[in-house]
């Protein structure tokens, strides 16, 4: 849990949102990816010490959907940079936080990831992302 | 525009919140301090190339006191450090963006801050701060 890889931002159209990202705030695009196992297409921007991840919604099913329906666009989750997933995971456990999933799923860039319940986090959904950086 | 100098969240009570992040989450405490011009007081937790800025409302008539009084707790905006922020105030009110003020204030440690207004981000609340390095 050593830093911030990227905070997630939930948009209803990557198109519409794009523009204003790279034209406006002039961040660079780093790529776009389909994440079938969040049901979302996501687009990497490089905010120079970490990356912004727009998230647009695939059906009407998706937790990222739902966030829309619900709160509307906006800031949706802030990740960590980890390494050794299942053991930071375990170390959470044991302190009593709850985790959104058991096993660590696998999501933008092939990173391995997992959610902490905001419940636990004053309000905020803190994502552990590890790339398999060592 | 170069880099993200904190993450604001915002949490109704900091001493509640507080051991969340320096004991579960392990962050070290950077300092707290109280910002009168924004209603809050505010905490700095160091996330490794970033801040966490946990914001705990004054009263109950400021910006974040009505923020969670809308939304509950969660992440209020993304802050990007830049130098000169009356000529990036500028070039952004010539791109068309809509700030919150036309003078930047006082923001936390003494730095000069601004707000975009979220219609204009997608939803998400972005600050300029400029803490007065070269």
């Amino acid at each position: 849990m050593k830093k911030v890889d990227h905070i997630g931002i939930a948009v209803k159209d990557l198109q519409l949102a794009l523009p204003y990202y790279t034209e406006v705030l002039q961040l660079p695009l780093l790529g776009i990816e389909e994440v079938p196992s969040q049901n979302v297409t996501v687009a990497f921007l490089d905010a120079g010490n970490i990356k912004l991840e727009l998230l647009e919604p695939i059906g009407e099913e998706g937790a990222v959907a739902k966030f829309i329906e619900k709160r509307g666009e906006g800031m949706h989750h802030i990740a960590f940079g980890v390494t050794s997933i299942q053991e930071r995971m375990e170390e959470l456990k044991a302190k009593g936080v709850q985790l959104l999933q058991d096993q660590p799923k696998q999501g933008a860039g092939g990173a391995a990831v997992a959610f902490m319940h905001p419940k636990a986090s004053f309000g905020v959904l803190y994502e552990l992302c590890d790339k398999g950086e060592k």
